[in-house]
């Protein structure tokens, strides 16, 4: 065994630092060596989080408080803005960050779409966009990983190897997406309150959600060509999951598109192309760091139905950010991700 | 008050035969004369639904032994093929078919969909498409009204105004459905068991449901020529409600949509336009016979998002059943049918 | 029809201010005259709430700036404290409270268990405990109606009449209660976001949740003795619906203890004592103001198991409210409540 | 890394055996050698279930076609009755039966709850009750291990220590019981639809459910006299998790009681007492084969509430046979069940 990984997780108090926690608590490198969340400074994980109240594990404290030289990675699960303000002055530790700081490579679409200037865009040439399938060759040497955001990661993972194929057209391709709950954070908003949510579905941020220009930067930056998106995200009543219908036009038929998708995926133990027919569900992901896709034929002609499913705090957040880390030191990029998915 | 209508539910131990028997108990002039089923004649609709554990009601029967004579109007609640071959033999009450038997116009377009030859198409051309709001003139002499479908319902109340101002166009709409799992009936299948379907989502019928026929069937007719949509409907963890997400082609500005919008529905009591930027939502409607709609821009020029919300069982189904039934016999619409939605 | 009842709602941005909208908006008597919401007062109902995103009513006001003298009756749906310092300062309109403020006799108990004196003690003597099956004598001309908590009106209904009877002992009744989320109300806490909730269930207030002493003064003045229980409420993934299981000591057989609810309940238009071996559940309820309740023999000789189920929202509060209004005001009981369960 | 287990599960198409496949494939030391489910032999485990789609597995097969030379360890995943009936043929392999039919000692009693004669009584005599905390020393040469009930296994880990310690009375024990819909098995019944069950709670086999008399057997055997129990089960709206509230009587102070679960658990690596004051919650250990117990104070003199949660699937039937197998083989209890409890 290598020695230990000594990581912090800053932001632990949130859905993604703690799903980050769950993971590494049974990743055999990971040592956890610090736990950050500034308002609850001093408080017990066991006192935060329910899951973990009979869980030995390190007291919270302020970020700042934080020995930078004992850590080796760094993980921040902080909200946009804060992240990048905070991660700037990290120094030493390789940064893993789930927030949207560094996705983005220009300062002035952050600004646009983010409500403010960037906190750090000197750093944004160190990041890697850390779509792990799209980004092994950067990884090891990156100083910055920047996870992508959890509907990016679906997306992409359904669209990226037909985009490079030029085997579907990149106008109009239209997006329709469903995420549960935990994506909204847990921060205390009546509109995620269980009452406003359950036996309930609506669209939210329609034409302007904040994952649009990190889709259409990624495909585009792929296809070749500008790549515009039509994305219609909803609230789904569920605590986890994410799937997203993806109807796009193109000349090829479903076969030719499945076989494209499985030739890409063939290696890979995380993405997995159903059998033809086989539709993607959330319910084949649940807590694992797996994603499944496929493509489906539409009556329409010239366009096909691509589907992709994974866990948005797994493989759309915390699991893709450990498999990062596993891909940036050397591990195999299974490791401590192995769990099956829980159903029901 | 006039005297009473006599009803027979024929499947009322269905979930659409059961909410028209909630609704129609609340019905100032309905009088619920006979409910039938075949496969549990003999049981009381205590026994089979727990609703109506302690409300009195007819003995369930079989519809062999309904005396048409004394019945006004038959409500049907079967199975598409079983609905079409019992009321062909349904002689003097009027009809309204809640079943898919009556609503495609041509018998050749519903053997293709439905598996097998109409069972009665010298009927369909005394069948009436019951979108209320569209198919007023015609109800009253009706001899049988087929409701439309749960989804079309939602769709073409968000799509035939624009359709018929030329406001959009008619290719390339691409049509995202979400429904609650009292879409799918009371049948036992392992997909519909909670634990199957709980805290999940997925897509079902993809590219090739039973509903885009029909939806097509209303919207070439109201666009003057042949439309095709792309339809994908997703099973959501909710008992009742359907929302769908329609990105359309279009040149107006979506303040003109809204406003043609607004235009056709300002007097209709059950369809409701939302102010603009408002998201429909099917917790507004829960339960209820309303129905909410909205059209908002999207980032992609010539493209605008129509979105609808109904309850799948009352507007999509029961509730518009009697509101045809009022329409039918000279009654105000919103008789019997002024519950408010029930939220949370 | 007599004329309009104007009613006025303190609290109408709170889930049992709402219901009691949705309610008397289909009340053929009632006027909604004023709604107030201090801390939202300016915004509409229609920006506060989903369901009421396309109905007309009054804008929320400040209760200071409602007329008193041109209301009927005013319905308070604040929390406790707040509420009977304000109802203190109301003269002249019939007051209905949905606070536990008034439920409570003793002052001294309402101290020691709301943390904190009574703001108006000498209104205690003018309020009527509001269980309307056992209340009715003294409603129409009570000045205050003190409308029982959710729990103590599915415990009360379950056990009045056993104990009245002296069929089940006053020592050591142990309920169990499960309830909805909506009884936790919509204001922002952590432990009441959908996350947190669904999929999972818990105890709160262990041994020591308010309605207990609620609960005991009213067993205890009908038994003529002191009545302690045993209560332990749990949080259900689900928005309505409250379901209490009380194992009681009895020398009466079940056969006895059925027939005494039966005959207690025989001409309850709301209380339903279901056949023999039917368990309660809260499905045939929801959204409904009718209570079921049953008995069951326990294996353990000289016990058995009441079970009673409500929907907390309705039944449990604002459908209560409201039939305590029609019994005050000499209507009957049932106007505007005749809705039927809403399943699935 | 000692050799493989060779393993088998009878039954792998219904929820427990599933379930057992889900932490097999984790196990460091099981290799999955046969599969059998008869009704749907000669299917693959991808086309059963949705998250094994993507999951190479051996092909379901009939049971009669194992060859149990081959396998070193059987799991019984069957129905009672089908699994005694199956498992006396099994010579060979070490047994660990899922199934209730080698729970009871006594064979009458097993005849008297579950409609028949036992189908293999002599085997009996070679079953260890596998509440694995307290059944290691006989489990290294048990022949057949029988996995306690999901309610037992909850049930037992909160009583049995205070019974040992003669610290609550042996009488007047009522526990009050909540499961997921995951219980209930993955067969049809209109009972387990998702529409039946979703929003809503129901109790079911009030005062007579099949895991009593087991309940029952476990405390009397410890406390050194006969105890009976009321228990009455309840269905809760969540797929996993099972919690049980127990009122009991009892001459001690909590702190007292809670000390001595806590000194009873203090080097078990899967049952957690919890700080005084922190109520047990399913969400503390959905997915895992983790256990949380405590122990509170009730208002009634003489009285204390015991409550423990658990993962009906994991603790309370797969997990726990995984827990089993590996104290028979000496490997360490927690081997392939270290996963932390997915929250939210």
């Amino acid at each position: 065994m290598i020695s230990p990984i000594r990581i912090a997780v800053l932001g632990a108090s949130g859905y993604t630092g703690a799903d980050l926690v769950r993971l590494a608590l049974t990743h055999p490198n990971i040592e956890i060596a610090a736990l950050s969340a500034n308002a609850k400074a001093g408080q017990t994980m066991a006192s935060v989080w329910p899951h973990f109240a009979y869980v030995p594990l390190p007291m919270l404290t302020r970020a700042d408080e934080i020995d930078w030289g004992s850590i080796d990675v760094v993980f921040g699960c902080l909200p946009h803005a804060a992240s990048a303000a905070l991660l700037s002055e990290v120094i030493g530790p390789r940064i893993i960050d789930l927030s949207a700081d560094f996705r983005l490579r220009e300062a002035a679409t952050y600004a646009e779409w983010y409500d403010g200037a960037h906190a750090a865009p000197a750093l944004l040439d160190h990041a890697v966009y850390g779509l792990t399938e799209f980004a092994r060759a950067a990884l090891p040497t990156a100083r910055i990983v920047a996870c992508p955001g959890c509907y990016p990661t679906a997306v992409l993972l359904g669209l990226l190897p037909l985009v490079e194929a030029r085997a579907i057209g990149a106008e109009r391709i239209t997006i329709n997406a469903l995420s549960g709950v935990s994506g909204a954070g847990r921060s205390l908003k009546e509109a995620n309150l269980f009452t406003e949510v359950a036996e309930a579905v609506h669209p939210y941020a329609i034409g302007r959600h904040r994952h649009m220009p990190e889709i259409e930067q990624e495909l585009s930056q792929r296809a070749g060509q500008a790549v515009t998106v039509s994305f219609t995200p909803h609230l789904v009543p569920m605590n986890r999951g994410e799937l997203v219908t993806m109807v796009v036009e193109t000349n090829c038929d479903v076969a030719e598109l499945h076989g494209i998708l499985e030739h890409r995926y063939a290696a890979e133990p995380f993405v997995h192309v159903l059998a033809p027919g086989v539709a993607p569900a959330t319910r084949m992901v649940r807590g694992s760091n797996h994603a499944v896709v496929n493509v489906f034929a539409d009556r329409v002609p010239g366009r096909a139905i691509v589907i992709a499913a994974i866990d948005n705090l797994v493989k759309g957040s915390s699991g893709q950010a450990i498999q990062n880390m596993n891909a940036m030191l050397g591990l195999p990029e299974t490791t401590g991700l192995q769990a099956a998915a829980l159903f029901p």
